[in-house]
């Protein structure tokens, strides 16, 4: 009986590779840094399933006992071909048939989708989201996802470039964003524009949110402040996406979210006040639960459901 | 065999009626007027009762022709138990079991749903959305509704009051909305709000929307620019939408949508400028088809899938 799966979260600087138990722990992890194979793709692929064969043997484990390889990839994945469009932080990759190539190589079945929506998969079905039909799944990082399960399902959209939270406007004359738009949430709330506030705020280059988040436990004012205002956005931004979707529970993780101690009341505030009755009422706003191992754990997931036919 | 359907369509001035043939052919149609019945939910309930059975027995029909009654209601409405849990503008009703006690009167099975769902749902299977599988229809009126056809369903969200596509705020410190919210969508396109600035563009009280239209059509530049910036708004708006649903169609109905022509191009120029790449360059944008007759025959749709045990 094939038990575990290999779930694969390729990020813009590392590749987290985890063999997973069927339960959904983790037997075991392992890294890779994705710089050291951007000159093409094929390095990377090749890193990749080698990195794979050794998380199966050094396990202990041979290709019998694997049920199948999920890979979450940040950019834009064709779910039904397995094709890799497009990544826009790793040079070279348009069009790449992955699934079809990692699948002749280590005869496995193989599914890929995009990062975010793995993480939202694995909230839902392992972390903060057990249980629930509807529901948000926000990333807050450098860029701003999200993963959308509506009417019990992932929604991924016509062209699977659905839960775009951070390219919902936010201001009809807002700063413009990379994506084309005006007034995009993550403008306002992404990891490098938080940063450039906080240098001029503080008079310091290279401050990153975690020392602001330093601050702030410090009793920094002008920390607490920061955070007040960023969490003031999120929430109208959450406003918007709660009034159209309605959704049972908003999950927020990322690497901001480790801040949310800090934003949290003020989040919360801004919904209180400015969404409408019957959903505010009925929304939870929760934090991510399961941190870095969220995109290892949804690629899990999407093996498992797909294999029985879910996806 | 039961060929026919009842499709009643209930609004704040005016509650339509039609006998609609399986094939969404409508038959014949009644009219009554909300205000003569909103003493008591009672009154109302029983000018509906009457008013299908002439419906029915005018047209040589009997109980036995009828598959099934189909009411969309301006309010929250609990489609899986069939209650009325409020109507803001139709006094006195607050939990009522409106598919109980209409079944009960008529023995016949009754499906009720808010209005503007049954207008999607109408737009989707004999409208401007056949064939579609994720869509959003938007209408344009005193409010600014919305209803959401995502992976092939009606997607209602958790609470039945998803679609509220009028309360996404397009401005973080816009005006204050009636729904509690600041700078929301309908605070810049709803029937009143156009009507006043109308009022103050054109120097005269009472100006209608559909008086500005009439104005454009004879050239004259201040309404040209009204509904230029009008069409920005819902552009905007829309950009949001899109880039978080991925939708291939958007359906613009409601009464402002009589005068599309004056906003079409700068609706479809905002989206080209500010939505993403992906989602821009598969979303249609498109004027909906059934007009009047939409909320009539989302009830008829809304009898024949619950019966076939789709929703």
């Amino acid at each position: 009986m094939r038990l575990c799966t290999i779930g694969v979260d390729v990020g813009g600087t590392n590749i987290k590779l985890g063999l997973v138990a069927s339960s959904g722990r983790i037997i075991a992890k392992t890294n890779l840094v994705t710089k050291t194979y951007d000159h093409h793709p094929r390095h990377l692929i090749d890193a990749l399933v080698a990195a794979i064969r050794a998380l199966i043997q050094e396990n202990g484990k041979t290709t019998k006992d694997i049920a199948g390889i999920g890979i979450g990839l940040p950019g834009l994945v064709d779910v039904s071909k397995g094709n890799v469009i497009f990544m826009p932080n790793v040079p070279g990759w348009k069009n790449i048939p992955l699934r079809k190539i990692i699948q002749s190589k280590l005869k496995l079945p193989v599914f890929i989708d995009n990062d975010v929506n793995l993480v939202a998969l694995g909230e839902w079905k392992l972390g903060a989201g057990k249980g629930y039909k509807n529901l948000v799944c926000i990333t807050l990082g450098t860029g701003v996802g999200g993963g959308l399960v509506l009417n019990g399902e992932l929604y991924r959209g016509e062209g699977f470039v659905a839960g775009e939270i951070g390219h919902i406007p936010l201001n009809e004359q807002g700063p413009a964003c990379n994506c084309g738009g005006m007034g995009c949430f993550e403008r306002y709330v992404g990891n490098r524009i938080l940063m450039d506030k906080a240098a001029g705020i503080f008079g310091k280059e290279n401050i990153r949110p975690q020392d602001v988040f330093a601050l702030a436990n410090r009793g920094n004012a002008l920390a607490v402040r920061f955070w007040r205002e960023t969490a003031t956005h999120i929430g109208n931004a959450l406003v918007g996406v709660i009034n159209l979707l309605n959704p049972r529970l908003v999950i927020i993780g990322g690497g901001i979210a480790n801040n949310y101690k800090f934003m949290e009341k003020t989040i919360q505030k801004v919904i209180r006040r400015r969404a409408m009755k019957v959903q505010k009422n009925m929304v939870r706003i929760v934090r991510a639960r399961l941190g870095d191992e969220a995109g290892i754990l949804g690629a899990h997931i999407l093996v498992k459901e797909s294999i029985l036919g879910r996806y």
